[in-house]
């Protein structure tokens, strides 16, 4: 999951009763018999994060897992199994080597990571660690030619002591927290950002642009390693990228994103007086011999003459940030939609319409698999002008919130959903799964399909450590998925996918929403 | 705080009613505005953590936290300030260099840490990971030439994987959770570790004389490095010693505790049938020049004729474990100990009595550093013959349970100072200190003071994160310090100092214990 703000819909509709939407309870039965008692799901998240490692867009690690769903989707007898390739995304990269640690006061090693696309120290570097205070760049000029090879970070009040939080790390909705999703919620007013109005914004590029101009300048006397905070605590430390993916993208320092602990300890140290000294080695490489992105296609093709071509999709994005495995970011969801498919090919079952899965690449840069696969089947955003596939399409069923199991369904706004998805939800409600809500939820891949007026749908899950833990961080491993949750998303997915294909009509749709402008 | 069990002690006593133990509120008030409006805790915390370290027994570590508090002691004015030797330690050991990573399926760097007291890998090594499947030296037999150079891990079913907390990490105790400690604790019945009988007793013995036997195959075998699984999880693991500190220590294979997301993610892979690389380097020194341990000691004279020979003392252990920097295990209650005395010179307190602080050394060991202490100047418990000392100790207080705030005191069955404690505590009920109990506490310095018939106590403190991350673990840094927490404490300790000095007698005693077998 990209991070999103959470964006909301308030429709002010009532939903209407109408006829009971049909539930085939036989299937019903041989899909939760399959899901729940013969699961794969932990195999196949076994090869995706322990086996492929890391996936960042266009890493080495992603085209492993790409390659692995390829043969799996092969062995399970899905068709139409394929790489496409959604447009130019830039450069991979990864790492391999990372070590560092205080040598001064003493010993320590340091738990961090490089930010995702900087470069290496080009060998082992040690050197005093300077705390370079410069709120802008003509407060730099005192440090000129002094910083080559050195270790810095850079001084700021916004970095604060850790505070204790008295909350468990994982939790699951109680009903209180389920109705709260239930609740429309009130539209914003203003875009995001822009919270705090002109002003806040206005000292917020400032503070931007003072950062870029300043680290331009490290660069420039080119300082052995940046050291930049890492939001996180107990060892666990998120991450992010230090430089942009783009074949044209502008060189940056070596730098570490490194655990709360860790920097602050060098930070008192420096603050106090004391001499700090580091050792470190950083390797990282780029690849750039084809920048194009991929998704993962697979399919169980229709059979239902007059409907097999039209699609039911499922997805989740299979690409994850570098210093975790993606295990709940998002190896869940990918592994929660394989196992769908392999549920329903289990219990061979014949589709009326075709069930395709799709998985995203570079979702954490923007959604460009997703987007850029909607744009290539179904419409442009930009202009709404729609292809022919997308009258074909009745949903896309997406999965990206940890490994939480699924406990209901965000409508984004279509409330003629509301009581076929409360039908289909029926026969999961003795596995929590049973709230229905109007609001949206954004961050993710239904998006695209959302922005161009086709029926997409993420589901509500259980939060557990995704937000305290997992989101992005070195410690979003295999450890963190839940077996047991993996199997009633898969479970429950299964079965939506089926009734919506053998649904004698497409899932309804809201209004064509109006013309986007481009994104940069 | 050393890994014993919590033992208790349930005397069947009422507690009667006697005559008001009396307050000195203009004292109370002295103390609790220095303590509280002008603490310096953070600041001896940060010395003692950030700045010197690990503090192991006998490492450079625990010799710079020494020599600090030897300056500061005499800093704030205390006299008599010295290093006092409890006794032989052995030797004193570090790490100089951690490093490793998996290099096959793919690059992940192993937070981990060297055991102590192991040996370094020589220089940089790479090698296949191995699981080695044996129950027996018998089973070793199929691995033998096979091994030298290589990294291991011993598969054991005893490894499961790791389950979701859904409690918080980081508590206070609430009125219940008080209520329950002040409940006399049953006596326990047979010995401690005798819980499963004999049988699982034997059982446990054959299964560690097993992996001795196994150890020593590995050794001669010269393997490179050995894997074993650390508690724990996010990041933070738990720590512990792989050979002896002895001088004449048997020589042990290199040995990392690895983090248990890492061993766990190798440990699949293994399983798995996929082939893991790993390269790594340890250093670690040992330091055998001095083998005598020493415990650091600071007074504030008595002043009064008649009373200044007799003794309050405080005291805290100063070593730590070595893959954090002992933060709440134990420069919590040092911090606070040291600044009880800053807070009682201050004021400009001239006790009668004199008040004594002592910094023990090798607690972790086996509480070595307040033995020795308490067999050189009180008595030996091993024939309880007691030195001319034994009469004039009134009392010790000790704090050992992390970075909580004192919440009340653990009576160890001597029902005379009930009262007297309740009267004292009552000027901190405001700051959530009012609980007392008959019960003991276990598994730190003060037992080594009640062991020979001498009033010695430890407080109640708030648990905070003390068992579920920090206590022996790598994650015990300066930033688990609460200085709110540590600030309340010191003004606690403070007064029940004052108040023991002044009282007209010493405090009451328990009956004399029965000599103790000797330790091994």
């Amino acid at each position: 999951m990209k991070n999103f703000t959470m964006s909301a819909l308030a429709l002010g509709l009532c939903f209407s009763a109408f006829a009971q939407e049909p539930v085939n309870s036989a299937a019903v039965q041989k899909i939760r018999a399959e899901g729940l008692d013969k699961s794969k799901a932990m195999d196949i998240a076994y090869h995706i994060t322990d086996v492929a490692g890391p996936r960042l867009s266009n890493s080495p690690g992603l085209k492993r897992a790409q390659d692995w769903a390829l043969k799996y989707f092969n062995e399970i007898g899905l068709k139409n199994v394929h790489l496409e390739a959604w447009g130019e995304f830039g450069k991979g990269w990864q790492v391999d080597k990372y070590y560092a640690a205080t040598t001064l006061p003493f010993y320590r090693p340091i738990i961090a990571s490089p930010k995702a696309w900087t470069p290496g120290t080009n060998g082992p570097i040690k050197s005093e660690v300077i705390l370079i205070k410069a709120d802008t760049v003509t407060d730099l000029a005192k440090y000129k030619g002094k910083l080559k090879g050195k270790i810095i970070m850079i001084e700021s009040v916004a970095i604060q002591p850790l505070k204790n939080s008295y909350a468990p790390d994982v939790v699951r909705f109680n009903d209180e927290a389920l109705n709260n999703i239930m609740k429309p919620m009130e539209p914003r007013t203003g875009r995001p950002g822009q919270a705090g109005g002109n002003n806040q914004r206005a000292m917020m590029l400032r503070m931007m642009a003072n950062r870029a101009a300043i680290d331009s300048v490290l660069l420039t006397e080119k300082i052995g390693l940046k050291l930049t905070y890492a939001r996180g605590s107990y060892g666990t430390f998120f991450t992010s990228n230090g430089a942009s993916y783009k074949l044209d993208a502008k060189p940056v320092s070596p730098e570490l994103e490194v655990s709360s602990e860790d920097y602050l300890h060098i930070l008192r140290l420096l603050r106090g007086g004391e001499k700090v000294e580091m050792e470190a080695e950083v390797k990282t490489s780029f690849y750039d011999k084809d920048p194009k992105g991929y998704n993962v296609i697979g399919e169980i093709p229709g059979t239902d003459p007059k409907l097999k071509d039209e699609v039911v999709m499922i997805g989740g994005h299979y690409d994850s940030w570098h210093s975790g495995t993606g295990a709940t970011d998002n190896a869940a969801g990918s592994t929660v939609m394989i196992e769908a498919m392999r549920i329903l090919k289990a219990i061979d079952f014949k589709p009326k319409r075709t069930i395709r899965i799709a998985l995203w690449s570079s979702e954490e840069q923007g959604l460009f698999g997703s987007r850029g696969y909607v744009k290539e089947h179904f419409a442009d955003p930009t202009d709404m002008v729609t292809k022919p596939e997308h009258a074909k399409l009745s949903a896309y069923y997406n999965l990206d919130n940890g490994t939480g199991t699924i406990r209901g369904v965000y409508l984004q706004g279509n409330a003629a959903v509301k009581d076929i998805f409360q039908s289909w939800l029926t026969p999961f409600e003795d596995l929590g799964a049973k709230t229905i809500t109007i609001n949206n939820t954004g961050g993710t891949d239904h998006q695209a399909f959302d922005g161009v007026g086709l029926p997409g749908f993420q589901f509500i899950q259980d939060p557990m450590d995704y937000n305290t833990r997992t989101h992005h961080s070195n410690q979003d491993v295999f450890d963190r998925l839940v077996e047991d949750d993996l199997k009633k998303s898969a479970t429950i997915v299964a079965s939506f996918v089926y009734h919506t294909s053998e649904r004698a009509e497409k899932l309804p749709r809201k209004e064509m929403p109006k013309p986007q402008p481009p994104r940069q």
